[in-house]
């Protein structure tokens, strides 16, 4: 980047800099954007194609100044926020989008679950529990005589691709886990167990002034808690799929989105439960890169800017989606392309990050007219780029 | 960009920093690949999202050897090159793709309608003129009493949007022409007139191994030399458009191209004339980014890494793409996305170049099942971007 003769305010200025800014940056570019990052260090995978960069702290009041100073509007890769000096930017008429009010239910998993049954929307029986773990203990011990065993304890803050999420069979491992909460100073809440039929998740583009589009709704695998594969279509028939982009439309507004909602469902004996929220682009939504009209990462674009949406039609009848997750011998998908693109009609997505196993790495999405034909293809390619094949998924040599 | 913690010698090394460096990039970015690009200037369009940037000249041995010494493969932007040096770096062991004698073609017109004809291929009847410019006089008017009046002269290097192409109905105006390109040093051919009754172009990609793979033939339609908008399908019976891609494809290996290699032809009662060559990706193929399953840039990158290509069918029946013009008031396209994203399903692709007037600052790709549909809505989110609209060219309002 060399951008000292331009203007210092202008585009984009995004709040983390890992794959979704990366993604972000790569769909600002072609709406002719440019984009500053607030990386955590200078080998963030945004970095390499952010127009500028700055390296600190999220939650450092200059840090954000700096950057709400060389952007138009404010957006996000992450959720380690600190909602108040978000606020504070916001009554000084920074453009933080989306505001703190909405960034704050995908932070706090105890204020989303409120925010969201008081406006009549279905999620999981649950209770906050007590910063005391021997009151913690009773309190989710009752709610276990309740609504039975076993039941789900959940830090409220900070968790994600399955950390922070702790099912509890008995009284003896919800004690275990309530000492440790205390420990780390952990607030948690415990819910019930879910008998999911399947997993979804709608994605929705709103803007300032209120007009909304919402993509198919898709199936989410997950393993560990972290998202393998998302599928379009799902296992729903065409009513559920329509009831699940209804709430999503229901649950973005009573979140008061702007930009990009990811709302991950649980389907269950015909009932919808509202799971977890994201406030950003998300994981799931990345089939729309390649099998959607408009990416989830142009219409944020479009929504933080208050612009008219793009079109959120499937481009084709049947997308599978495939994390690249970094290979157990620690070597980089980068080096294993040629084997990936011999798989006809994989479009790959490599997020420039160091290689850890197990790590997300990419993704993959193949486009076509049946679903187990794509999925396959999709898991092929990923499977060359060196993701560990989880068990229990069906995946052709 | 920040970068100190890298390995130099990886990615891609781009030759130029113009808006095909700038898709090039966004495409390698996808496939987690970094590139460096040598840039005229620090607001060269591709320089916001390069990974590293050198400034200088594309015909400085120094640079270019700094440029080799920060990627794993060499390629281009523009032509506007040292062929000499190319070849020396070649010759010492850096991966030039393509490769010297390839630009070649691209460069020098006199040698590329030789090379052509040699090999068989259809070219429209011409002449190396003579440096003198009495000789040159005699030799294109002798050429006109043999192919008929009018001819057309042109610069066999450094033309390019219509720049270097001089129609001239007499002797007299032969002479103008031919005295003005001797002061200027301009080597000049003189080609017969051709009765054009539909500009077409093909796109190839070529891997170092032979294998290729060739997109559908689109129309162009030139105004005053300049692409003013691509579609497909063009103006031919199938049978035309089968043999421009086996047309296309004859001369990718004729040239022994590596990369993607334009081919712009004419078609001229029933049969094609190869008019220019480009050997990088080009402006007639930006249609792929939206209306094809792999863009010219992906595997543009597929190929000069020697992978897999990728998918070359279009994704939709009907493809229009129109370039963005700078608008006569001197506006930029950015500040009027907000009127343009309101045209269904336009792609945009601005190029971040500073907005002067009759500039080519962008494109619009619009898919869909009806060329005329599809025409007109990227004619109208064109518009909406400032472009001015060609005499001639019939545009709803």
């Amino acid at each position: 980047m060399l951008s000292s003769m331009r203007n210092e305010a202008h585009g984009i200025g995004i709040v983390g800099a890992g794959q979704l800014a990366r993604m972000t940056i790569q769909a600002a570019s072609a709406l002719g954007i440019d984009s500053v990052v607030l990386a955590s260090g200078p080998d963030d995978a945004a970095t390499q194609l952010a127009g500028r960069v700055l390296v600190g702290s999220p939650r450092d009041s200059g840090q954000l100044w700096a950057l709400a100073a060389r952007s138009e509007v404010l957006t996000f890769d992450h959720e380690h926020v600190d909602l108040e000096l978000l606020a504070t930017l916001e009554r000084a008429g920074v453009a933080v989008r989306p505001g703190a009010t909405t960034l704050s239910m995908g932070v706090d998993k105890a204020l989303m679950r409120r925010t969201l049954a008081a406006a009549g929307i279905a999620v999981p029986a649950h209770a906050l529990l007590d910063a005391d773990p021997d009151r913690a203990t009773a309190e989710a011990v009752a709610f276990g005589g309740t609504y039975g065993w076993p039941v789900v304890l959940k830090a409220t803050r900070g968790g994600y691709d399955g950390r922070g999420v702790w099912p509890a069979a008995n009284a003896a491992q919800v004690e275990v886990r309530c000492r440790r909460a205390a420990e780390s100073g952990t607030t948690m809440l415990v819910e019930n167990h879910v008998d999911i039929d399947v997993e979804l998740a709608v994605l929705v583009a709103r803007r300032p002034n209120g007009d909304l589009a919402v993509w198919p709704a898709v199936e989410t695998t997950q393993v560990s808690g972290m998202c393998r594969e998302v599928l379009l279509p799902g296992r729903v028939d065409a009513a559920l799929e329509e009831r699940a982009r209804a709430l999503g439309e229901q649950v973005a507004v009573a979140v008061g989105a702007t930009g990009v909602l990811a709302i991950e469902m649980f389907s269950s004996g015909g009932a919808l439960l509202v799971n977890e929220l994201a406030a950003r682009p998300h994981n799931s939504g990345h089939w729309t890169m390649d099998g959607s009209v408009t990416s989830q990462f142009e219409n944020h674009v479009r929504a933080i800017f208050d612009w008219p949406l793009g079109d959120v039609a499937a481009s084709a009848p049947a997308v599978a989606s495939v994390n690249v997750l970094g290979s157990p011998d620690g070597g980089s998908p980068v080096a294993r392309l040629r084997a990936a693109l011999a798989v006809e009609g994989a479009h790959v997505h490599l997020y420039g990050k160091s290689p850890v196993p197990g790590r997300k790495l990419g993704h993959v999405t193949v486009c076509g007219t049946d679903l187990a034909d794509v999925r396959d293809r999709a898991w092929r390619c990923a499977v060359a780029l060196g993701t560990p094949v989880p068990s229990g998924l069906l995946v052709a040599p």
